[in-house]
This record gives C-alpha cells, sequence and structure tokens, in this order.
C-alpha cells in the first residue's frame, strides 16, 4: 500500500514513528510543511522537516520531540557571547544539519534534494519532501505586527493573539518534485495530527496542492489534532479560537472538508462524529492519544485499516463517492 | 610604549600573551595572517586570527594552542554522517565564531571590523586585525600539484615536499584599515616567532606593508622561530630547507635582512651571531623557548628591552643607522 503524508513537526512524527512500523516504508512519502523555515545567524532552518527526519532516523531527542537525543549547546551559548540571539535552540549535533543545508543550498542545490541526502544519510526509507522548493513563510500578524512563526513560537512562546496567518511566497510556490505524483499515486493520503492552521495549512496554500486533494478526497484520511478540544501539543485550539474557529473535532472537519474523506478523531470526540458526518466525511473514532511507541502504532494501524476500507467502498461499480460510515466503537 | 607584531598562529600567540602581560596591551596593535584562511562546509574560516583571538582572551586549549578549552566535536561527528570532510577540527564551541563571522561578511562587514567584534566579545584589550580585508590564500605547490595551505599542512599534514609557495590574491590586497598607520607610529614592530615562509610571507606579500617596514628596519624586531636549525612547532625547517633555504637562525636573518634591524636568536645558537650581524642586523641572544607563562613573559621583557635600546640608539644626532650589536650572553 503506498502512502502520502502531510506532516508538520512532532505530532505527525508520532505517527509517521508508527506507520513506519507498520507498513513497507519504502511506500511512504512524507510531504512536508516548510513554512516554518528560518534563516538565522546565515544558517537555513527547516524545522520540521528535521523533526520528522530525525524521528523515523532514530536520533530525535524522546523527551522534546525535536532536536537530537543526548544534545549538547556549547555552540549556542559562545555564539550569545557574540551578542547573538538565543532564544532558536541549536543544539551542537542539529547544527550540522544546517551547517550542511546551508552550504549545498548555496551550491545549488534544490531543498528537496537536501533534505533526500539528509534523509538518506541517516537510514530513513520513507521519502521525506518539502513541500515546495521555494520558500513560504507563515507569517503570524498579531496586535503588535506581522511575526514570523518561529519568532511567535519559540520567541514569545505563542502568547500574542493571532489574528490573521499569511504564507508569505506561497502564491509563487510550486509543489516540490514528486508531491503532486506522490498524491495522485498513493493508495492513502494521510493528514498527520498537526496544527491545521500553520502546518497543514501552508502545504495546502502552495498552488495545485489542495487541487490534488480535492481530487482524492475519499482516499485522504485525517487525524484530528485536537482531543476534547485541546491540542495535545503546541497552540492549535487556541490559534483556532483566536481565528474565530470551533476549537473542536468539528472545527477541524470544517477545515478540511474539501479535501478529506474521513476524519479519524478520538474516542473521547465520539459525540462530535454526527456532526462531522453532515459535512460529508466519515468519521472514524479510535484511541489518537499517542505517548508510546505502542500507541504510535495502534493509531497507525487504524489509518491503514481505515484507508483499506475507502479503497473497499471505492471498488469499480460503486463509484468514488465516499460512504458517510459511523466507525464509532471499533478498536 | 607602542608596539606593532605580525603574526602567525600558536607560535605567536605564546609571545603576544608574554607582551600583553608586561605592557599595556591596549598600546599593542596584532596584525595577523589570513594567507591560510579557508572556506569549508560554506563557512568562513580565519585560523591565525581566532588563534590569537582565543589565546589573548583567555579561552585557548592550551594543550594544542588553537580551539577552545574543554572543546567537544558533536557537530563535526555529525557532518561526517553527511559525507562532509571532517580533517579540519571545528569544535562545537569554535564553530560560534565561523557562523558569527560568516553571517557578519555576508552582512557586509569587513573580516577586519568582524575580527574587532570577536576580540572585544572575548574582552582582548590588545587591537588584533588581519593583515587585509581581501582573501590572500597561501597555496602551497607540491609535485602532486597547487594545495591551500591547510590542506597541506592539517589533511596532508606537511608531508607533501614543498616546491613554491604563492599567495593568491596578494597583489590585489590592501593593508586592512590601521595597519600601515600602526606600523608607522609604533615605539618598535615585533616580528612574531612564527613561520617566516607561510605566516609572516603572506604579510609581507600585501603591497604597502613590506615598504612600511623597510622605513621603519631599526625599530622591527624578530622573534627567530626556530632553534638549533629545528622549528619548535610546525613545519618551518622542513619547508625551508625544500626551499633551498638554510633551515637556520642566519637563514631566517637573510629572509628579514631588509625589513628588520634586530633578530632575537636562541641562547643556543649564539654561534649564528657573527653571520647575522654580517647581513647588517644586530644579534640578540636569549631565551626564546617559551614552555610556561614565566618563559612568555621574560622573552616579551627582552623583546620589549631590546626595542628600547634602538630607540635609545636612533635618538636624534645619532642618526638612524643601526648599531650593529652583539648582545651575547645578556640575561
Amino acid at each position: 500500500m503506498r502512502i502520502a503524508a502531510l506532516a508538520g513537526g512532532v505530532g505527525a512524527s508520532k505517527l509517521l514513528l508508527g506507520l513506519a512500523r507498520v507498513m513497507d516504508s519504502r511506500q511512504l512519502t512524507v510531504i512536508v510543511n516548510t513554512g516554518d523555515d528560518l534563516a538565522l545567524h546565515g544558517l537555513e532552518i527547516s524545522p520540521d522537516l528535521d523533526i520528522v527526519t530525525y524521528t523515523l532516523g532514530g536520533v530525535v531527542n524522546p523527551a522534546t520531540g525535536w532536536g537530537f537525543d543526548k544534545e549538547t549547546f556549547w555552540f549556542l551559548e559562545r555564539l550569545a557571547v557574540y551578542g547573538c540571539p538565543k532564544w532558536f535552540h541549536l543544539g551542537d549535533r542539529d547544527l550540522a544539519t544546517h551547517v550542511y543545508r546551508t552550504d549545498e543550498l548555496r551550491k545549488g542545490a534544490t531543498l528537496a534534494q537536501v533534505a533526500d541526502s539528509i534523509r538518506c544519510a541517516l537510514g530513513v526509507q520513507a521519502r521525506i519532501m518539502p513541500m515546495s522548493n521555494q520558500p513560504v513563510r507563515t507569517m503570524i500578524g498579531t496586535q503588535n505586527g506581522s511575526l514570523h512563526f518561529q519568532e511567535y513560537l519559540v520567541k514569545l512562546r505563542a502568547k500574542p493573539a493571532v489574528r490573521r496567518i499569511r504564507f508569505e511566497g506561497s502564491r509563487d510556490a510550486k509543489p516540490a518534485p514528486g508531491v503532486l505524483e506522490a498524491l495522485r499515486t498513493a493508495d492513502g493520503i494521510v493528514i498527520c495530527p498537526s496544527n491545521p492552521l500553520i502546518s497543514i495549512g501552508p502545504i495546502l496554500a502552495v498552488p495545485g496542492i489542495r487541487e490534488a486533494l480535492r481530487k482524492r478526497r475519499d482516499r485522504v484520511i485525517a487525524v484530528c489534532p485536537l482531543v476534547g478540544g485541546k491540542s495535545l501539543k503546541g497552540p492549535s485550539d487556541r490559534m483556532m479560537t483566536q481565528m474565530g474557529l470551533e476549537a473542536s473535532a468539528s472545527g477541524v472537519a470544517r477545515l478540511y472538508q474539501d479535501i478529506c474523506g474521513t476524519l479519524l478523531i478520538d474516542r473521547t470526540d465520539s459525540a462530535q462524529a454526527p456532526a462531522i458526518e453532515a459535512l460529508g466525511m466519515r468519521a472514524v473514532c479510535g484511541p489518537t492519544v499517542m505517548r508510546t511507541l505502542h500507541d504510535k502504532v495502534r493509531v497507525a494501524r487504524l489509518v491503514l485499516e481505515s484507508i483499506s476500507n475507502c479503497v473497499a467502498h471505492t471498488r469499480p461499480g460503486r463509484g468514488n463517492m465516499s460512504p458517510i460510515q459511523n466507525a464509532r466503537g471499533r478498536k
């Protein structure tokens, strides 16, 4: 089974780790948000690409979900002596990735080429590609003006109220080579449990990607990042509320309504299933919280099963319409 | 007393540390070789500038004379995973200097401006300046072709026989701002005990610097880097022999004959004093080996005393001719 996945950072990586365990990971293509990318100290940093790659490469810090395990921060300590800001945590091992990427980009490689070299070097069998080779920057409009996403998230700890989200450069961006093909040929497309506004949103803002998903809506399953209206990590819930959206599974469903046939929601949110189904989507209830590897594998299995069901339901003679199916209570 | 010093790396730094202890270090200007500079992994690296600055800043690794004390090398370990060469030892702390310098240069700062920011950040009171803001690259001609100096020295451990030394870019280089003024106004000019061919040589190859020294020959004192015909560190002796020069104090004297009035040679080389004096230079004999801080201070004192003697001998009425003076046996 060929799977394409749309991914942000830490939340997505949990599911991807599960998927890589339960399927032939060479058949997995991960399309990663690069709206969070930033240039800092002259280095080109792609936080979500690195989180996904480090996680699948088995080198990620399990406590944080980003950066290297057993990392040191001597570089950053010394950089501060030169008056450079140290709010963005660059570890000594992690730095090798940024220096390598920056050097390769300056020599003319594309971001996709570098991402591929890095995942190969880390022994990752899944394909990992940026959503685009062109820079797209997620800018957060607050009452104090427009902030780079990392400034908002890391420097200001997501404290300013979000008024507006803009994906700078998205209009001129093209999907990275292979992205549209992966979406077209996948047996199933997974929208990982990442922030819909600022992790999945930038990917969908790249011209062509949202359209590609719409065409394959029946094969698209999203894993809801909110449980009981709360995000498990990061400011998804708060941002949704600040943007006038309902911070709930059905709020997420509305954002994905046109591109997604199935939404996997947590068991505790089963009461929301009818509202989701009223939007023309299947709601599958199951465990979605992923703390242990066992959890990750379980959610990944559920995702693959749901995709198999889609495939079964869209076999010739039944047309491509997704049946609205309440899967509540399944194990 | 104002002192200007021409410096390479480790050998020079020993003397500079001594000088900074025995004089008002705000009156010390160090003009540093940048012929060894290299761009590696997209980073701009200035080994000699860093050695001098780290030494005077009190952060240098005392065991090696370069890099940071108690350094770690996690960055380099990880960079090797991406297939990058790791022959040039970049420590995690040290890396902050290279990333900072590279970023500042890209933003439009000159090498001299960055060197000054770095020495200020490290609390160094002596002025430290590159010989030039323009790139000059010391290329070593061997039977296997032309090598960047660092490749020759670090990667190939100075094993290939040297046939030719070329300072690429030197013709178009200008002395960094302040260099000529420091040479013109100093009470004494010290040529540190660095490799005459590839540490002092590149500085002298920058148009205007050799001429500036010639004009002040009486005030120039060089500390011989060879003791008993051997270099205390690095390949000076071997390189001199390979280039058809005599690897000895008088061999060094011949290289500096036109620019240097006084050569401080080691006691053990006192027999060479007449040959040096025959070149129209003063030979001062003394201890020149600097292992401990006490040694460094002692040599620095001897250098300052010799300069004081020059000043006394060149007072009005005696003209500017340096008396050929045998200082053998002085303590």
